[in-house]
């Protein structure tokens, strides 16, 4: 839908290119599969714009590679070779953090998950990437590991035009007063229902 | 999620390995976003798998080309170039099917949809691809351009091992039916909303 038309007109002040140019915070919530996968289809889109792109998995256990993950560190490579669209990372928990001198245990994601966002912050505030993945980062507030508020000021006062995706289920409602764009993804029905497990390249 | 575990065990004759490689036909479906982007993401799965990519986009005007299109062509070009991942096939109507010497008209929508699924047609029957993306797919029936019925015994009845995602909204109930995974994209919140209008890199 490349020419999407406005229901209203709103009186904020700002003209249609200066709104047009506003960095969205998006989320992908629900129960229902491809939340995740829209989002990295938007790192793949924002990587053909040129884009710089930061994924950030904060999965307990991101051991094993997602397909997405080989493609989208495949482009990040391209960019240095050709420049072609734009830089990739891609960083996971659970292995431990690429950054971190710490091997990741199993024990403390609590731990983790803080460096992960402390580490989320450090770039916004730097401005490093244009978009920002978060996957499956809603767990961290709902389990208490990182303050909603905290996540809440740091991205409604983000400097810059830095889009954020972020995923899981149970959005705060905090996250999803401030997001821009918000996406249920429902379950209707999946092949886990009837006995059927994961399939290579359909969940990884 | 790479050891979902089922929640059944299913009795119908099959063992686990059978079951785990049944082809899945995915309906991504609703009023909310993601349900392409999530589409173009398996692809991106699919290809580092190495399967066989074709993409059909049944959009009344698709004369503008996405950030995925531009995507997925460069790595089919890379699988020629190098041999990773897989072979990408990106057709699209609206600005006319690119195997017809048929120009695109702007005017009959149906006979290019019927076109357009008969070809789909023929590569099922000759397992052209691994996995199809049948991209807003669910309008064709809507508007009554092909039969549903037409659509569920081609797609029950396909030989092999052959993956089908298709979106859109307001999927009929027998293609809910017959699939295996169904996903609902429920809009929640939306920048239109709002009176932001698309912006480049997410919504194209």
């Amino acid at each position: 839908m490349p020419q999407g038309q406005p229901l209203v007109v709103p009186d904020d002040g700002l003209t249609t290119r200066q709104r047009r140019n506003q960095p969205l915070l998006m989320v992908h919530t629900g129960d229902g599969k491809g939340k995740s996968t829209a989002a990295f289809g938007l790192a793949l889109r924002g990587w053909n714009q040129g884009w710089s792109i930061g994924v950030f998995q904060f999965v307990k256990s991101a051991k094993w590679r997602i397909g997405e993950q080989t493609v989208l560190e495949r482009l990040g490579e391209l960019h240095e070779q050709t420049g072609e669209g734009g830089p990739v990372e891609w960083h996971k928990m659970g292995s431990g953090w690429s950054w971190s001198r710490k091997p990741g245990t199993e024990t403390d994601h609590a731990a983790e998950a803080a460096e992960g966002w402390a580490e989320v912050k450090r770039r916004l505030a730097e401005q490093t990437h244009d978009l920002y993945v978060l996957d499956e980062f809603t767990y961290l507030m709902e389990r208490g590991w990182i303050d909603v508020d905290d996540v809440v000021t740091t991205l409604t006062q983000r400097p810059g035009r830095q889009y954020v995706a972020m995923t899981g289920r149970r959005a705060a409602p905090e996250l999803v007063e401030i997001a821009d764009l918000v996406t249920e993804m429902r379950h209707v029905k999946h092949p886990f229902d009837r006995g059927q497990k994961g399939q290579r390249g359909i969940e990884w």
